[in-house]
């Protein structure tokens, strides 16, 4: 009877323990900063938009509830948003001064610190899922343009005509820009065109963080330019031991704040919390005169999603499976 | 008499202030961290080394004594080594799996914190000048492959055919990788041709620090892979308020670490030294497998140049015009 009891006593702590060392599960996504403003969108669109970062975010979230990694979680998400011609990458990308689409994506695995980004690719169908199989089965963790293709052609990723990715919304959009012969980068249409990437980070039931970001980069941009998505530490970071960040923006001012990793930076060196550390990286963006978002999830499921553009399309599902998504700056 | 005696009083004063607010200069430099050892070189290329790491030095060294910004000292410093074929950079790169040369560099100015980096370019004769255009000529960071060529071409820099890069001894290391037909990166061969990246932070008469990289990257590398050198804070990184930072080694570990960036940070944030903050970020690189090196130089003109492999090309020229030229440990 006594064994009993303690048997009992015993299992209970057990359980308990193992209660506790349950990690927590979260994910966060953005499809992009920018000046998206609330009466220049139809119902419809706002809906539309609603609706596919719920479903993006929800697929996350089921593989992250099912056990699964959060690598998984991260490039099953971005799937769905580089699918859908809402968001600025894969199918519905921006295009570049010649009409074409040049895609950037970067992957970071935050338990081994491990990488990998592509850059200018135009035929992958899925570039989040050629950033890891850059990461996976290459020993680099850049690669660029024809090289990135015939990279992600050899270990048989799906392959689409760059006629895929463009959508008549693109092609106006760049005729406008061109049509206004571009003169400054301040030029509204310039700014609204110039955001829309996507991004995502997760953290499993293991701990571990991962982070991923995909976009077609800047419409009409030209000269093979790159922006802050295939830079690991300016548009992707991810470190178990603090947190992970995928970032959306003026891609030249991210590249020089370095943002994604200044954020884990001032949260590892100067123990701030991730939204005291996404305000910092954030205003110093702003200072030199950029500006975009910043989706930060820490090691303890914590969510911050900042920006200092009038919106950023942007959802989560924290531990307790609630979801949250936004628009507009509320 | 008594106005003649303070006037010369108050000008013994103002020369005295003036000599005061007289900023440090200084600049240091790198031809990039290997696995070279004392018994495996030849006096005479030794002495090579020792000769061309000087020169390039004290070009710089010149244009900061005559006021010359520090932008200045670094480019033109850095076209001694590119020109050189001692080195991986301009003539003399190492070559990729097709037998060709594909550069990159990288430029940041340390007083506004802009930059500029070129990927993956085949035929500009001095990789760190288009970096410097990017940064100054376009609304751009990073330009990458055709594209940053036909801009450099656009502004007219000089341009030469891919052989101009090509050199006998790259020929040479490029065969015999592929002999080995490479299945190790750890294979010594590798090792030894992985490196030779150059790089130069200098510190200017105005406070102003430019740091400055520039490379062939990795021998056989393929799929049009890009290190850490045309990645802003990884390869290359200053801030006036900060330090400057140059640094080589094997790419991919420095990208994940964001290792110049990294060093900023610690300075800036832990309020470390640089000479702590180099080996710290390089003791990260080292925990995952990497190695390589870097030079730093901070607002007060100090120098840190250090290393976690046998030896690293370098040399600096103080504030007191004192020459330091090394390449083993010691």
């Amino acid at each position: 009877m006594i064994r009993n009891i303690i048997f009992i006593f015993l299992s209970i702590i057990f359980l308990g323990c193992q209660e506790q060392s349950q990690n927590k599960i979260a994910i966060v996504i953005h499809g992009g900063a920018g000046t998206m403003q609330k009466e220049n969108m139809t119902p419809e669109l706002e809906q539309a938009y609603l609706l596919k970062l719920e479903e993006a975010v929800r697929v996350g979230y089921d593989i992250l509830k099912d056990g699964g990694s959060s690598k998984e979680a991260v490039e099953k998400t971005i799937h769905i948003m580089e699918n859908s011609p809402l968001f600025n990458a894969g199918h519905g990308a921006v295009l570049t001064s010649d009409g074409t689409a040049e895609l950037d994506a970067s992957f970071m695995d935050g338990e081994t610190l491990n990488a990998g980004a592509v850059a200018g690719i135009t035929n992958v169908k899925n570039p989040i899922s050629a950033a890891i199989a850059v990461m996976e089965k290459s020993p680099y963790v850049l690669l660029s343009s024809k090289g990135a293709e015939e990279f992600a052609s050899d270990i048989g990723l799906e392959i689409v005509p760059n006629s895929y990715f463009i959508t008549e919304r693109r092609q106006n959009q760049l005729k406008n820009i061109q049509d206004k012969n571009e003169v400054s980068f301040y030029d509204s249409y310039i700014k609204e065109s110039k955001y829309g990437t996507v991004g995502c980070v997760a953290l499993d039931i293991n701990g571990n963080i991962s982070a991923g970001t995909s976009t077609g980069g800047r419409s009409n941009k030209k000269w093979g330019r790159l922006g802050d998505v295939p830079v690991i530490g300016a548009g992707t970071y991810a470190d178990n031991q603090c947190c992970g960040i995928s970032a959306t923006g003026w891609g030249e001012f991210f590249i020089r704040n370095v943002v994604s990793y200044d954020i884990a930076a001032l949260v590892n060196y100067k123990k701030l919390n991730i939204k005291e550390a996404s305000r910092i990286a954030l205003n110093k963006v702003k200072d030199l005169g950029g500006d975009g978002g910043v989706i930060v999830l820490d090691k303890n499921g914590d969510v911050s999603m900042d920006f200092n553009t009038a919106g950023m399309y942007r959802a989560y599902i924290n531990n307790e499976g609630e979801l949250t998504v936004k628009i507009y700056n509320d």
